[in-house]
């Protein structure tokens, strides 16, 4: 099976972080694809340009300035970082935006109401990314001729528009869409009990155990959308997903398995 | 025959002449390869993050900070902007740094006398690619499935860093490996008698006659390089050099051609 694994900024901030990742991610056995994002560089390289990076209900407002930062920050130098140390560990990566071989389609998010039910937000050159515009044979063909694709955020909207998107739907997606074990890996051991506590790893959590974790208060609100993400890949598609540390990659019993 | 079609900054940095490059380019008929720069840009954005481009002998001194800004630069905004406005004109583009599939390997430039003679001078992050770091059947392989390859300007060195190099060079070494027809654009008609008369184009350059027009001084400073990398690049397996106006890809007439 193939595994779609999910870096977010805490690795690709952190060069030993980085570097430690993607030894082991070159060590991973087996047909993979890498997804990563990048924001906290990105909101540092807006603020030395002078701009102050604008987030609403976790999402950058983009415009075309912004766009262009994002662009230059995701698919070029953390791409291309994280490309030539993956090479440098023998795995032969290809670093992939959403317009190349048009790998991924996105759509240009509408002006939508946010959850205040009033205001209504225009995110600029904000997509989102459904499992149907992942360019699945394409995928495949790189992965079945010994290649490992490293995609990052930005897709295209096939009209000539470079679109910022969300590098965990983005995971989802592609894994939906080609029936891969997605590994969401972060920061902390898994979905923790206790956040505070991070031995508290819940080893598997049903849809059913989800809902009683949620009304029970016991997922935090960083963690909801996460495991809400993990829930629809599976309905979408995706075999498997487990919610790990990425210090953990080659672990097999780290973290949280998640399953219908 | 493939084309190999190398556009430098005037094309790259003017919005209105990029797209409709980008139209032509995509219209070239047959198999293609497009390989640009995007120094201007690179400047740039160099200064507006407070710092100074310092360019020796044509070739930009390239510290960590700047050679994080011209990846950005080169393999970020340019690259992804050019390969959507191709996926928007039906050319099925990949944008490739060197270190995506190992497609290039340059080697890190030691420092090198200068031209006086006595200077000493180190570049940095800055690669020498050479015909022999061309990974031939890769290219190959993405052309035969369809695919255009569009490659920007920086390089790896097979041990993790990324390395900025010279965009004609990449064009000529590319063209050279695949044995293919290179198209050299820029903002001129092709060589000219007289620098100052746009309809002053030699249309073919023999290496005698090169000789001789290099001893008249009949051929500008600007040029010599140009065609010095144009003689070496049919030397060295490119089957056919053209120096064009990037406005006139489409026409088999313009521009100067160059033979051995």
């Amino acid at each position: 099976m193939i595994n779609v694994v999910k870096i977010g900024g805490n690795v690709v901030d952190n060069a030993p972080a980085l570097e430690k990742f993607c030894r082991d991610f070159a060590a991973l056995d087996g047909p993979k694809v890498l997804v990563h994002g990048g924001g906290v560089m990105a909101s540092d390289m807006q603020r030395s340009m002078g701009m102050a990076p604008v987030m609403v209900e976790g999402r950058r407002v983009t415009d075309k300035d912004t766009l262009r930062i994002v662009t230059m920050v995701y698919a070029g130098w953390c791409n291309k970082h994280i490309v030539s140390l993956l090479q440098a560990n023998g795995c032969n990566a290809i670093g992939l935006a959403g317009c190349d071989g048009n790998v991924i389609q996105a759509r240009r998010r509408a002006p939508k109401l946010l959850s205040d039910g009033v205001t209504e937000m225009d995110y600029g050159h904000v997509g989102d990314v459904r499992k149907e515009g992942v360019n699945r044979d394409f995928i495949l063909g790189l992965v079945e001729s010994g290649l490992v694709p490293v995609l990052c955020a930005i897709n295209h909207d096939g009209r000539g528009g470079l679109l910022n998107t969300n590098a965990d739907t983005i995971a989802s997606a592609i894994s939906s869409s080609i029936n891969a074990k997605l590994l969401y890996c972060f920061e902390k051991n898994g979905v923790l009990c206790n956040i505070n506590d991070e031995t508290s790893v819940i080893p598997l959590i049903t849809s059913r155990d989800f809902a009683v974790l949620k009304s029970d208060k016991v997922i935090g609100n960083g963690m909801l959308p996460k495991l809400e993400n993990a829930f629809k890949a599976l309905e979408e598609g995706t075999a498997e997903v487990v919610i790990k540390n990425s210090s953990d990659l080659l672990s097999e019993e780290a973290g949280t398995k998640i399953v219908l």
